[in-house]
């Protein structure tokens, strides 16, 4: 994957001032600063990579204009936004966009009754499209997705190879999932009666809105009735676990391995790092940030920052978690002042 | 999903006495409290919802014989188990069971020693059933599902989409396997030889007994040898690891991302929650209940609750993750104590 | 599957020495301490299970050398590891192996670009795979997996049933991915901009090394640009998380449901147990263990076992999962202390 490109031309392509280097001194590809090597243009995204840098092979870097290190034998460009900058990069030196191929394979089995232009979507190989399924213009369904019936997509969607969308599941424009994932399965509702577990029936739906982007292996069950429901511009990551009649906001963040119980509510411009949990029927308000492997186990309004087990302000949590490094001490202090007391005491009591 | 029916003939219908309204109201479908709109019945089972209830634009709400909250322009229909009791509102207004379909759909791939009859089993496109396998009448395997050889199904289980069962798998009656499932994959054994982990063949089975239902993207190893045993009536939620052979026993709940090391073994009516990680070669017994996030390190025998990391009896757990808020209070008594003492033994020193 | 063989060409199989017991006693089949029966050979791994073994109805076990119990009734064969020992037992008595069937099925999409030996690889039912991927021979490729274009895989590689496989993945030799799980796919990378969650583009790779084995439900993204690699011989389980650009060791051991942020370095015989979340762009350097729930933060460059959240070395670890704990007692004695010291301070002020 290589187009060589002038120090100078790269500059201008990231839209970037070169400030140390050849202008005519050529890039021939990419990576990252501790894989670069000659002739790679790299960037320094995050200052924990300043000592990498320092050594990095690379030819030439994307820096902050105010990155103020002096360094030698590598060419400087200077952007705004480094990490972001980088993607024009990606494009210049990355493999070409596959070209949409639209038609449905013949291996494909597709119902009579789904509704869609086949000129204008693709439908990979052993794809299977039950009765009543709609899909808009532009939309990719990849070898080995299920859609179940009556479902309805969106156009310009990406169901990538080997995913199951459930009956009824109901898309926006422009939502991507990716492999392995399963959406609108059963949610797990029980009633425990004469010592057996009855099921409840699930027949709600997934609600996915537009520009959600759901990773692989992931899981969002159906509601029981209703909708559980995915807001608009929310990313989710990775192994995610989202329970029946839960609704999550817009523009909100997921990250891998989090586990959202049943019809807990998440609010817009959420942050869920890894392994966090939330119990049900709680509620998460606007600009809520869990830090990984929060435990919450009440509803949280307050807009900011949490941690712990259970769930406290960031402050807060982080002296909890630190707290109990300070007992052994303690307790020393604590048998000091016992010593010191019954030496006083025993004074006390002694004739003066 | 809407067929209409009165007040009074919706109380009759879930076998419960409507106490406010009139018995000719229509209600014409159903919705959570949060979400219902007028002509929807909605059903309170859960206290929480309290609030939200006396702002719900339900037409009718299902709640417990002992509901004691005065609300206006709705009709109250009281009910034993309001959860249960909705169940069938839902059958009422959701949609048609899908009918049985019985037959091999011919883009399935079945090997011709597979036993099973035909006009009594549904085996969807693209399946793949393996040699010598036996499937159950009433059984549905559904799209892309893998069956490896040797399995044998019981009657009535239904296989979800590109779910993979593999070889030897044996499943009782009204087993439910959900999408993306995994189960009687290799167990993770290794021994350490010089400097290389190598592999300590897996050949034993995973059985699944009557009633079991297992979420979707769970995985299930095989037994090195023997077998995992997943007991009659457990109900396994999504995203689930159970290692080789570990057995759990009957009418066990386990909940999203719970994980469970090898040989270990879980009782009767055990309840495990979100996140719950159990080490290997353990005893969790009967009755016994662990909270989200627990962290078993020891055998459990004693029914109960249990919490925190490592796991310990509810009210113990609890005073456990809730002690290091007490510290910044406790350092100040310490200094306290230590100034105050300070002064005494000061006088003490000083000549009478 | 049962092959009788006696006591004495047993412990040949195994090359042990039988110390206790008939040689010529015939033994019928294999299985655990608990649920071997008469007939059965079973093996002590762990002491753990002596008291289960003095229980046992197994007719044969294999013990370690410096076995010291006195049991009855039972043949006692000697060998260096009766765990590692087992296999060749499990290999007498096991299902035979399935013989290697070359050959693509019919019903598999195979692209004319895709290059490997017909007649030196099996390719299963509705398995996909797309242009210019090469594949090695003895690579077998069961029902439904994907490959997609560009990938190579080495020689006598598996990939089991339902797994995928995105573009241009990288594979050596004997690598297994078992099913479900889903390698390459985008990793969870965005820039937040005017309200949006801006994707930005992955065009990265996965390499996976030599002896590299994947559990099920597992997913490794692929990297932004560059590769996220995982070195040979590493041992993967189920459901692990594995981000963009994360560069994993040799000979490591990632134990189920572990998650591993993105860019982060794990080094050479490296063991994570369960359920332990990394941070991003962090270092864990050779021979560290990190036991299971244990939270990652901070790079991690000493060799030895860490635990807790956050992770600190193990005997440190304990203390502080353990401290609070000791908070009631400590109370009480500060309680304690206050109370005397007030009476001090009051015969003090009392006038001599």
């Amino acid at each position: 994957m290589s187009t060589s490109i002038t120090h100078q031309r790269l500059a201008e392509l990231v839209g970037g001032q070169l400030s140390q280097g050849d202008p005519e001194g050529l890039v021939t590809g990419l990576n990252s600063i501790s894989e670069a090597g000659p002739g790679d243009v790299t960037f320094l995204g995050n200052d924990r990579y300043l000592g990498a840098l320092r050594d990095t092979r690379a030819t030439a870097v994307l820096v902050a204009p105010d990155f103020a290190e002096s360094l030698e034998n590598i060419a400087l460009i200077r952007v705004d936004n480094p990490t972001l900058a980088f993607s024009s990069v990606i494009r210049h030196f990355g493999p070409p966009k596959r070209e949409f191929h639209p038609g449905v394979h013949p291996t494909a089995v597709v119902s009579n009754s789904a509704r869609f232009d086949p000129e204008r979507v693709s439908i990979g190989p052993c794809a299977v499209i039950e009765d009543d399924v709609v899909i808009g213009d532009g939309t990719i369904i990849h070898a080995g997705v299920f859609i179940g019936h009556g479902s309805r997509l969106g156009s310009d969607c990406i169901l990538h190879a080997n995913c199951t969308v459930k009956d009824r599941t109901q898309m926006g424009d422009r939502v991507v999932i990716h492999s392995g994932s399963a959406i609108g399965t059963d949610g797990f509702g029980y009633e425990f009666i004469k010592g057996h577990h009855q099921k409840i029936e699930q027949v709600g739906i997934v609600q996915i809105d537009d520009d959600v982007e759901i990773g692989s292996c992931t899981t969002i069950d159906r509601a029981r009735f209703g909708r559980t429901w995915i807001g608009k511009g929310t990313k989710i990551d990775n192994l995610v676990q989202i329970a029946h009649n839960v609704v999550i906001g817009q523009h909100s963040v997921i990250v891998s391995q989090v586990g959202i119980s049943g019809s807990t509510k998440i609010g817009n411009y959420v942050t869920i790092a890894g392994q966090v949990g939330i119990a049900g029927h709680l509620e998460i308000g606007n600009q809520v940030t869990l830090l990984a492997k929060t435990g919450v186990t009440k509803s949280i309004l307050e807009p900011g920052a949490y941690t712990g087990f259970p769930a406290r302000p960031l402050m807060e949590g982080r002296r909890m978690l630190s707290a109990p490094a300070k007992i052994p001490e303690m307790l020393e202090r604590i048998k000091t002042l016992e010593k010191k007391l019954a030496e006083l005491e025993k004074k006390e009591q002694a004739p003066v």
